[in-house]
């Protein structure tokens, strides 16, 4: 059995885990904590198996305020531990994207991030939220990526979980870190034999830690790639829709800038002088430089299942949210945070825009058919083009008969055990 | 005898090291460290003393990479530790700052935070750096706050090193919480006397992690108040000068707004509908609401000590890079993540000015006798003033005759042991 660790907020309220974690060390001092383990020896020393994401957080912060942590085991053992842990909070299993349910679309998609963001910004270091668009990138790496000369150059540095669509890339040769903040089942052996890749004991257990992984997410990396159920005209986007609430995960901590960042990457220089250039910065005396980080929405105009428009003119979030007496609505990612979002039909370069107008004038020429979409202007998305606000597939010189499903490294789970050498055991069951 | 931790950067290119902790998860892996613990047992587990600072995630971060950690201890034990800690880094031993050293003007700035900035926004959660200001602020809380009806509405919540000058707050009962990111000599006993307040093991040692108190000053407090060397027209700053290179310490991530932040506090939401007014978002449809951290320098316009002028037409760090070949300037505070500068003059609230040449003509008014200061427009501060974006001490409707070193709640460190029951031990030697 796995247990929840207490929280002091529930309900509608809740926040995102990430801000509560800084609020364990302030305002929300905690009184208990309820754990689970995988063993423990008689001295109480718990093994946490590869699952320890925040619990060593969460630990130090309890006991530091005088609280009591309980922790359940599934079993206690005579002999020593695979090593020694703190305690574990509730596994939350990840599902496996299975590459035979990519569809052409998200292929399109992948193949537009990689050769629109990827490639010229140089991106090395990111993070992939789960779904079908990353996992379609993930196995296009080493077969249109390299085709473009990338490998090596981008994407060598990730943390994210330890997703079974990377085994190619990283059999390839072209991934040189993963941290993850989990792990997902079936990937304990293929972790274990690739030391050098993933953060693993001197066991061959994946260490993982949610907290770890938010703040490399936050400073460490170059792009976050991430998914939405709705965007509206500004770029603003929610997981808490009216017919389906979604957690926000970490995303409002990993799809922004971090304001405090001061080492330099090539595609953090880039981001930066595109912004400086589009705000007509450069034309001030003295501003200082400063990067940006990434920010990428991926999502299709309309949803794949069940074709609901994702583009709206308001999210449901302000609505539930008036209704709920919140006094913040629940937005996942501001528009303002965003530096890119893409669409089967086109990029848009939110980076790129001087003012909000152009921001929304970008966002509704990538719309296509939805209510956002179609207060599109044909003259106002040709001038965006011709500036580079704006690019579709063909603007970015991709070569629409290459998108097929072909390209993708692996087409099943059986391809991945394949590619893994054995080491890779796909789960059995449904997978989202 | 105590090691640095070894980390790939170094001189002039070393970066801040919070930037280097998610890199020690993405493109710094680390091959090995040399750390340093107070005692250990046979099994080799480390006590650290009250100094964990970063150490249990350099130990994760290195333990994950396949590394080599070296543990240098003061003494081997045979019997129990007090309790078992992974490795500690270096010592980084901080000067308590003597409360007879204060000045008046100190005070007056220290009396305008409360005033200006604590009261109107109820500025609960805080951190403060190490200085004379700041102390000023932590005695007067208990006299000049208290008289203003503030205790137990702002300052209870802090993320900061157990200062002495905050035992007057404590014993006052205007502390609720107090989270450390290192220890300071001396304050042993007093913290672990007050386990209600500090983060201490059930033993009574104090809990510190650097890492840990960087993400609660990110995202859990309401406020950052610090100090800086330099300052140019558009509120940069920096404290790499060309007579004195001090570190930046975490100011770059705490002296900034974190995006991902979305739990309401009062004064995170005020400063967020400040800020809607100036860039006057309410005029536009569906902008949804978010607040902001409170990001104050504290600074005279004229440094203590040489009468050197902090406010400069350009800091010395642009052209320190040039000569150094860098790519990014060394700036620790960008003008534009700071909500309010105070000096000993006025206040100026950035938060609330539209445009940049309004902040630059908010920063003239308050920098007094230096070349910033000199281009001030006298009419243009009185409409500033007028307006609220630029404050005077009788603006505020302080009471220049209550400016005195009698309004602080300790004058000297003995006051201080006085006043914590003998349970603080004043460390003997030189303070800076």
């Amino acid at each position: 059995m796995r247990v929840t660790p207490i929280t002091t907020t529930g309900g509608i309220e809740r926040r995102p885990f990430w801000n509560s974690y800084s609020r364990y060390l302030t305002d929300l001092r905690p009184d208990a904590a309820l754990l689970a383990g995988e063993t423990a020896d008689a001295q109480e020393n718990v093994f946490l198996g590869s699952n320890g994401e925040e619990t060593a957080f969460l630990c130090e912060a309890v006991r530091g305020a005088g609280g009591v942590t309980m922790v359940q085991v599934e079993s206690v053992v005579n002999g020593p531990l695979p090593q020694v842990d703190l305690p574990a909070d509730r596994v939350v299993p990840l599902f496996t994207r299975d590459p035979s349910r990519i569809t052409p679309r998200q292929v399109l998609m992948a193949m537009m991030v990689i050769k629109g963001i990827y490639a010229p910004y140089e991106v090395r270091s990111l993070n992939h939220g789960i779904g079908y668009a990353p996992a379609a990138i993930e196995l296009l790496l080493p077969t249109y990526g390299e085709s473009l000369g990338l490998k090596g150059r981008v994407a060598t540095h990730w943390w994210l979980n330890p997703h079974p669509t990377l085994i190619p890339a990283i059999e390839a040769g072209s991934v040189r870190s993963i941290y993850s903040l989990g792990s997902e089942v079936g990937m304990e052996r293929y972790a274990a034999a690739r030391p050098k890749i993933f953060f693993t004991t001197p066991g061959g257990e994946l260490l993982t830690n949610r907290l770890f992984a938010q703040v490399a997410g936050q400073y460490g990396v170059d792009c976050f790639v991430g998914a939405t159920l709705q965007v509206d005209a500004d770029g603003n986007s929610s997981t808490a829709n009216r017919d389906r609430i979604s957690g926000f995960g970490g995303a409002p901590n990993l799809g922004s800038d971090a304001p405090g960042r001061r080492h330099p990457s090539p595609a953090w220089v880039k981001a930066g002088k595109e912004r400086a250039e589009a705000l007509r910065w450069a034309e001030w005396p003295s501003i200082p430089f400063r990067g940006r980080k990434l920010v990428v929405q991926v999502t299709p105009t309309v949803s794949e299942k069940g074709g609901m428009p994702v583009f709206v003119p308001e999210l449901d979030s302000l609505s539930l949210a008036h209704e709920g007496g919140l006094e913040v609505a629940p937005i996942m990612l501001y528009g303002d945070d965003l530096t890119h979002i893409v669409t089967e039909r086109e990029i848009a370069y939110l980076l790129r825009c001087a003012t909000r107008e152009e921001r929304r004038a970008a966002i509704r020429a990538i719309a296509g058919e939805t209510p956002v979409g179609r207060s599109e202007k044909p003259e106002e998305t040709l001038s965006l083009r011709r500036r580079g606000l704006v690019q579709t597939p063909e603007d970015l010189g991709l070569d629409l008969s290459q998108v097929s499903l072909d390209q993708l490294a692996a087409r099943s789970l059986a391809d991945l055990e394949r590619i893994s050498g054995g080491l890779y055991t796909a789960p059995t069951g449904e997978f989202g």
